[in-house]
């Protein structure tokens, strides 16, 4: 690779919002979308919300001559909806399916049923080795009572632990996607700090779009205008995020979204809007890499108090996976008395007709009480998991930060401002 | 690091067959197990089937002094059974739960209530990354007629994605575990050539133990005698696995085994035989590593064609997942007219009683059918991911076996003494 190597990447992330039969002008939108892609001839298009695996089908025959890779990313019942274009050969693909996600019973907000994951795309541009991810997380439906909050904290903190693990040997990685996660939330700070991806929309210098970066706004024909109510701007879940490690630079030279219409003002491509970057990559002086325990100390603390935080929520969703689980195993005692009951009822006459009528329900009762169990006891062992690695890190998080004398004397001067603050 | 730099490793493996209330002897195993362990303090323990936490906390507590550092993988409603006891500090670890782990009707076998994974470590070792993998796939009920065969080749071929893609950057990579697989098994094929791994057993120059390093062998008391007949010498299902990167080189100096009895002639530990190592690394010059689709053209052409036998496989599984769902969709359908029928009856009278009775099966029916077909959905959607992988990693073996002249002559050869054979 020469040493003045630049590398120019257009990126193009969208949630399609592709729901058969459910989803207004699908059928229309995805045409719409594949014109628009073949036009632009981007060098990478990762789209989610791509349920039907017919119109991920009508999308590669349409871009073949402009993106000639493409894949589609299958798991759960009905998909992950995640799929991707390449004007570049993919050397390699695999993904990772998210241990929790939702609850099989909530079929209305029929997330279990689609297998989220992370889809990993490695491409190798100019000698450069690309790693891209797509992804898209559990969806919000209820900002102040959110009853999936504790997974997707865990699926942030998978995806984040998929990164890590598997883009050691990566000169630069990529992540588009639905993350479901406001700037602040807790699960994107986890997935910036232990990952150290910058944020598209935060390091730009030139950007052109919607207010905020928002990748969900009022103006969107499509859009519940309801739930956007609290957000008179919108809101930005779907994002752009980058690094590079030593020896090569990244920065995004432009960011686009569309704004509540398709690019040519006419009706949107989705209920979300779409992102397009211009990344840049360049050699540069070998300098300290990103390693989310050995950091400076504001890092490292930064770090430490997201990672608690983290901890934390995932201890009060065991907590609640184990109470179900437990009133769950009192509901199979109290069917099975029940079913004594009635069978007994039936044997004996009287009420016999009442009592076989109350079996079907009965049994109902205890074959979902079982599968309640069942289902709550595997999110107990999954958010247990993610808690003992989240609590591993910290330790170690921990340890570099005491071993550290800069850690100590900010620690120090920290404690005296407490203190003195304690005594005004 | 010194250029003189060598390593000495001693491993440890062992499925621990700790069912709770099914398993002989279980507490008197592991209390022994405990002993040896801290008698001969290895390097690192790798376990697998130790099915009860409380199994786990025992021996953390009692192999503190020797091992400090230690894992329980936890996963599905049971777990994973696996983990590990390090006399060094972990620096990471991370799991991956297998997409395809059986039935869960089949609740008698059980596998798909444990969440069969691999487990992840990183260690660091004067300088030197490891990173060892601890794993147990699908166990094998049925050698004539294995209804788990795809499912078991999803997973080693999983088991190989995750190792390739997390262990880029590592220095040393062991696997150990129960893999289920005879040494020519499609799987186990499969494994070794997109990973590179060697195999402990085949390498070494000095092992000890039973017969054909079989690690179930008929001089064992808990083993099921009658499983074992068409095997006079028993089966070698549970292995060590290892590579180095280039830089590295790592051979094993010795292999033992347990042979039936417990390392002191007592009762067994286990149903399975304990693994025990010794690895040996030390600097090596810089040399061409192992990469998939970038050996010579004879460890391509072993490639190609175990990517082909595997492919072949899963899409076999696929047609017969897609079997069973289309079958469960016509159940759906009859149960529903079934039950409209049952209440026909039950609203003119007659046979009313009956018509109630039979609500329940058909009802059970109906939403056993709906499981099963959801069930064999995902399964389709699985083996389609695993199959998409195999095909682009055979295209791309196929291109690089095209592009190299040395395969080209051979290849040329090879048809040449073809259609010499063809003439004859």
């Amino acid at each position: 690779m020469k040493p003045n190597f630049s590398l120019r990447l257009r990126i193009f992330n969208l949630n399609c919002w592709g729901i058969p039969y459910l989803s207004k002008h699908r059928g229309d939108r995805v045409k719409r979308l594949g014109d628009f892609l073949n036009m632009e001839s981007f060098d990478l298009a990762l789209l989610e919300e791509v349920w039907s695996e017919q119109d991920f089908q009508y999308l590669r025959q349409k871009l073949l001559p402009t993106y000639p890779a493409a894949h589609y990313f299958r798991s759960g019942v009905i998909g992950s909806g995640l799929c991707v274009f390449s004007k570049h050969p993919i050397q390699e693909f695999t993904q990772h399916v998210y241990t929790l996600n939702g609850y099989p019973y909530m079929i209305h907000h029929g997330d279990w049923f689609c297998g989220k994951a992370v889809g990993l795309l490695v491409l190798h541009l100019s000698g450069l080795v690309l790693n891209a991810y797509v992804t898209h997380l559990h969806a919000e439906y209820n900002r102040q009572k959110d009853i999936y909050l504790a997974h997707r904290v865990a699926q942030a903190w998978e995806l984040a632990q998929f990164i890590h693990h598997t883009s050691k040997k990566a000169d630069v990685v990529l992540l588009c996607g639905d993350l479901n996660l406001h700037p602040k939330d807790l699960g994107c700070r986890l997935l910036k700090e232990w990952t150290g991806l910058h944020d598209a929309y935060l390091e730009t210098r030139d950007f052109k779009g919607s207010e905020e970066g928002c990748t969900m706004v009022p103006e969107n024909c499509y859009v519940n205008q309801r739930e956007l109510e609290p957000f008179p701007f919108g809101i930005r879940i779907d994002y752009v995020l980058y690094k590079a490690v030593s020896g090569f630079y990244i920065s995004c030279k432009t960011l686009r979204t569309t704004t509540g219409h398709d690019p040519h003002s006419g009706t949107p491509l989705s209920d979300h809007e779409a992102l397009m970057a211009t990344l840049c990559v360049r050699h540069s002086p070998p300098q300290h890499t990103h390693s989310p325990t050995h950091g400076g100390p504001a890092e490292r603390s930064r770090l430490i108090s997201v990672l608690k935080e983290a901890w934390a929520e995932l201890d009060l969703g065991m907590a609640q996976a184990r109470w179900w689980a437990t009133f769950a195993g009192y509901v199979i005692g109290l069917g099975l008395l029940l079913l004594a009951l009635l069978c007994a009822l039936a044997a004996g006459g009287g009420v016999r007709e009442v009592a076989i009528m109350l079996w079907t329900p009965s049994v109902g009762l205890l074959l979902g009480a079982g599968a309640v169990y069942l289902f709550h006891m595997q999110e107990a062992k999954g958010l247990s998991r993610a808690r003992a690695e989240l609590q591993h890190m910290l330790r170690r998080a921990r340890e570099a930060h005491n071993l550290d004398p800069e850690s100590q004397a900010a620690l120090f001067l920290g404690q005296q401002e407490g203190d003195r603050s304690e005594e005004q």
